[in-house]
């Protein structure tokens, strides 16, 4: 067990809400928790707000308890996974004192898998395990409701794949589109809430005015993307085609390759394949009732980041010198 | 091929055995035949019974012929997953020639797929192959019946998923609980009979009592889980959401990672994330009408022994030293 | 973007064709491309042949444009998986622009993952990429294709399934077989076209005739295996049971492992668990209307690969040293 000052724990916290965003920046976490309560309040449901906490603190507990090095946690590195994941439970399942227990022990879980995913996917080919513990982990909390009589959905999830109004152009003047970009960026944090996005813009811009651009012109790239396909109106209107683009249009034009027009060009298809990818795996999970989460980005990420070394200017480093950048 | 003197095949055949449940010693591997025998005597299909055998004989024949070194055969570890097969197949098929013949053949492809798994994962990560090839190649075989008018299912596999009853306390005396764990134990042969399970666990303790102290707590720390989660009464009774369980407590408590204190509490996390796995596999595999076998146990397994470098007090060095470790 | 005169880029283009049967050889590539041209022909609709021109050339221009090395472009090692893509695309999609660009856009994100893949397969297992790129584009396209309004399959892919009749040996004689391989080695190249198969094999011949001999063995066993384990009549003699083992055929018994009668064998074992492969993927898929394109190809070559350093008599060295080997 490392010791630890409490403020540097609610550092380390804020920070766990900032690298979601891949930002090493507490005053982002910040803003990044007032625009899920800033959504909670609209929505009248606080759990959102609770369970990010709660499960932030479980999983950078769990990282201490088991002696982690110090240093990536002042960064947040193991708590984004916690964090995510205690959004992800209330705003899918009744909560009852079950639920805000797998919250505590997922969020535990989580911190286990980013070393076990470390081990895999950055020592060996040194991408980032980015969502993935957080993924993994929600996916089989959310696999396993149906076969367990204490679980249950608060809504099914079903929606996602349904086609029974195409998105077209005709839909989308100039104030909604700014909106469904905006909601894109919430909907990171499974908020939709335009208002929470532009927050989260905000907080993104505080630590990298570049990583806020890619962010919101990966939210309209998406948004253009989903459209030309006929993705359904609702769903691209909710923001759910556009929240796995941003964090790829992130991963690949600036944090992990060096921002160049050819990493812009590259990131721009890793967009167009992340809605490709969403939409494929909306048809696989409809089902079994289950959200993809951010898996749509991790397929792209890892496709697009694996041969990185080849495809940089300055080659073989990821983007480590950059303030906010994570490995 | 290797030339092999038949006692030394008899004693490798029957370590085969004993390393379903990690230990390396003959007589282990006489108690588990004994133990499958007692099923079948009472299910009245000796199946299983002469499938183990075969399934077996056929893994160590193929690593003989393709030239193996002789070490590691003497400890089964290319038999293993060849007997589960043996005993799978003929549990879930009905049983004519082809089926068989699928034994033989399936059991020599386990032992290509060793070969195989322990390039990726043993030589690259230093986590191990356990019953990767037997999952993977039932898998592949139980996939495929739908597909061919050649094979039959005996019975839909399709029961367990379904929650008609809910698991509660209330069901449970001392002797029922008791026979739970036990079935949870002989299930990991597939085996519904509680008398195996009491022959397991002694052949267990033949070769050491710590690993049969891990197996039965995992059992009953399971079937708490599964309870407090409201898994199906019927399932759980039946010992299906224990075998995993069971495997994962020993995997992780004792056998990859140096037994103390807190092995034995990153242990009880993975017991009950198996469990939740478990039901998440259920879910996914339901519709297929194929059984999990214990990939629940291999994805909690892989999980948290991934990182054990770091988890373990000793670090850098699976748990080789014991007795009845395996790598 | 490196340069490359035009003839140069034709002759990678035509080698990119070539290399889908593992032969880095143009004039091979030009008998392949002609077999596309009367499947074509003889059904009427050039999509096909037109996309794996498009294909072909839009990875071979990703490859140029992101500088990959120039040898390897010249045996058409970019090119092959684009080439697949695009007879894909057309085989299974409604043909307007959204699909031309799709098969541009696919075919470009075949090179971006043969990179991926190979820091993954060749460089930390030296096991080769080998149509990976092409399943997982396609399956990824083909699977969105439900979610999205523009996209539309021709007709449903659900066929491979059902058993409303299963495969006898009384169904066939000497001619019916003969086609039935030849449509074996057309369906690599998806085409329904005992001519077409024809063309390919003497293209191979053109390059290997080991290679041809192996391919048309493998062909003739999957037949064999098909009827054996009583797939669907229709299905088998349309060559669906038979593509993916003709490539394991000739990928283990004589391209990643040096030829012998052991390397025979162990083909021959391949060729058998590709058709059980087949048959299970078939099952996975079916709820979705997805084709396993050569999945079962890739895991048998992947699982029969990946021990070859032992199963060689030569080991240590993928057959590099043969005119048609590819790494």
């Amino acid at each position: 067990m490392t010791p630890m000052p409490l403020l540097d724990f609610l550092r380390a916290l804020l920070k766990g809400f900032a690298q979601v965003f891949f930002m090493n920046n507490a005053l982002t976490g910040l803003f990044f928790l007032i625009a899920i309560g800033v959504a909670c309040q609209a929505s009248g449901d606080w759990g959102p707000f609770w369970g990010s906490l709660v499960g932030g603190a479980s999983a950078t507990l769990t990282a201490l308890v088991i002696d982690r090095a110090k240093d990536p946690l002042h960064t947040g590195m193991y708590g984004f996974n916690g964090v995510l994941l205690g959004v992800a439970l209330p705003t899918f399942l009744q909560g009852d004192g079950l639920m805000w227990g797998l919250i505590v022990l997922g969020a535990a879980m989580t911190t286990i898998i980013v070393d076990a995913l470390s081990n895999v996917l950055t020592k060996t080919w040194d991408v980032a395990v980015s969502t993935g513990p957080f993924v993994l982990t929600t996916w089989l909390l959310l696999f396993s409701v149906a076969a367990f009589d204490g679980l249950h959905f608060i809504a099914p999830v079903s929606d996602t794949l349904a086609v029974p109004q195409a998105a077209r152009w005709a839909d989308l003047d100039a104030l909604l589109a700014l909106q469904v970009t905006l909601r894109n960026i919430s909907q990171v944090f499974l908020l939709n809430n335009a208002w929470s996005g532009l927050l989260i813009l905000l907080g993104v811009a505080v630590a990298s005015r570049g990583g806020a651009l890619a962010a919101w012109l990966g939210a309209l790239l998406a948004l253009v993307c989903a459209t030309v396909l006929g993705a359904d109106r609702q769903t691209v209107q909710s923001g759910l085609y556009g929240f796995s683009a941003v964090l790829s249009a992130m991963a690949v034009a600036v944090v992990f390759i060096e921002p160049s027009p050819r990493s812009a060009l590259v990131g721009g298809l890793a967009v167009v394949f992340t809605v490709i990818i969403q939409g494929a795996l909306n048809h696989w999970l409809a089902p079994y009732g289950v959200p993809s989460l951010t898996a749509a980005y991790l397929i792209a990420m890892w496709l697009f980041t694996l041969p990185k070394m080849d495809l940089l200017i300055h080659p073989h480093q990821p983007n480590r010198s950059s303030s906010f950048g994570r490995n």
